[in-house]
């Protein structure tokens, strides 16, 4: 077995437990590789403190990883994403570094027709406007709405995917934009707690709409990544999963059994201090 | 007018907004009274934290308060009036210092006639087990279930507190236990967010059962301390409000002014450092 930079891990982090959907995601397309996952829990949420913590928050967090040695890094938040990527590239470079955020875009201008696209995600993230840059900057002539959804994260921590509550929810907040513009064919989950309830989201947007799950499309991103730097995993066996925390194991492991469709223990976590 | 400490303001602590609740009810009942608010929004919540950390931030916050000028400080959040109440005693007697658990425990046993309670709340305050004490300790044969019911703080946050979401929230997280207990006759809001969804709680769980507001009770509590202790104000003219916050005014005067029921502008909040 080689000992070279392809037998590494995969380092992930994220601000807490949310990053598991993105980690789910790239066990399912890349099954050999090993991950590392960081979940900053004990200063979550990041998506309301300044962008200035967030990148001091993010480099602590990013450090853990490079230090118990990683071959790449997913910011598995959307926070994190489109404010300190750039910064993390400058600070850990040559190592590289994937967010969310530009492949969610991508995987919107590739599903659109009409180029009117709608981005849900947490207040943070929409008054940010990341990922309409990030859509813009693709197709400028797109025309990009933003939908905050933030009690969509409450029904993926209380894993309440299923049922009256949830579907009401997603259509209170999806609803106006489907009625006030019907050139709307695709809806992006830009938070990493929604593609839990991407079943939901569809069944109230119907069949015309793509919902793009930014998990996913960071997966496939990073796969394509790791192939044309030469860094997949050499080894034939399923690969490892480890997983930190900064703050109680055992809440990570409650809520982030359903998160990473695996079940967990809070003794399947480290905790580290940051 | 009296420049004793009778004219001072009342200060109230809580982790972010939800304390607005409990300012709101204080200043319903006590309209003479001059009020200081401080909201930590930069570090909130409060309730996934280790208590040690409860308690530090609760000792800067208090000082903020403590060091322009306060009668008497109340502790609008549950996390910190479960962990941190005695500290905040030691560290700043003999200011008076309420908190809204013992209130709301108070009031939940004149309320119940079968001792049969239950404790809504979030996952930090169930599992904290402070009102259970509280209740067990004036009443030892109660019967006290609690129940987590995170979807109400972002139904709060939302302003969604009519209509079919709040209500179907609702039912789902208190049907339970009304159906495996016909003996229950008291709910307890047991978090500061809570108030504002008190007619969507009082509709499931029908007329027969009490609600009970902790806000509400907390204020009639520091009401009742301000006549023992000599230290109502003897102004006749309306009291005054100022609010500071650690982070966001924005977000803390829209947020906001629902829970207090008057409109706030961004301008209307004063940052401060913690």
């Amino acid at each position: 077995m080689s000992m070279g930079p392809q037998s590494l891990p995969i380092g992930v982090f994220d601000s807490g437990v949310g990053g598991l959907t993105v980690l789910r995601a790239l066990r399912e397309a890349l099954p050999r590789e090993s991950f590392l996952y960081l979940g900053d829990t004990a200063r979550l949420p990041y998506g309301t403190k300044s962008p200035q913590t967030v990148e001091r928050y993010a480099k602590q967090s990013a450090q853990v990883l490079v230090d118990r040695g990683v071959k790449l890094l997913v910011i598995a938040c959307n926070t994190v994403s489109a404010v300190a990527v750039e910064t993390l590239r400058e600070q850990f470079g040559p190592l590289p570094v994937v967010g969310v955020v530009e492949p969610g875009a991508e995987a919107a201008c590739a599903a659109t027709s009409s180029g009117h696209i709608l981005i849900t995600g947490t207040e943070g993230t929409i008054r940010g406007g990341a990922y309409e840059r990030a859509i813009r900057r693709r197709r400028p002539g797109a025309v990009v709405l933003g939908q905050p959804c933030p009690l969509f994260v409450a029904l993926a921590e209380e894993a309440w995917t299923l049922g009256d509550v949830p579907k009401l929810a997603a259509r209170r907040y999806l609803a106006p934009h489907l009625d006030a513009d019907g050139a709307l064919d695709t809806v992006v989950l830009g938070c990493t707690h929604f593609p839990v309830l991407a079943g939901v989201v569809q069944s109230v947007v119907g069949p015309e709409v793509t919902v793009v799950d930014s998990a996913m499309t960071t997966a496939g991103a990073v796969r394509s990544l790791l192939e044309q730097l030469g860094l997949a995993s050499p080894n034939p066996v399923p690969g490892q999963l480890a997983l930190l925390a900064t703050d109680d194991a055992e809440r990570f492991a409650r809520v982030g059994s359903g998160f990473l469709s695996t079940p967990l223990r809070a003794e399947d976590v480290e905790l580290v201090d940051l």
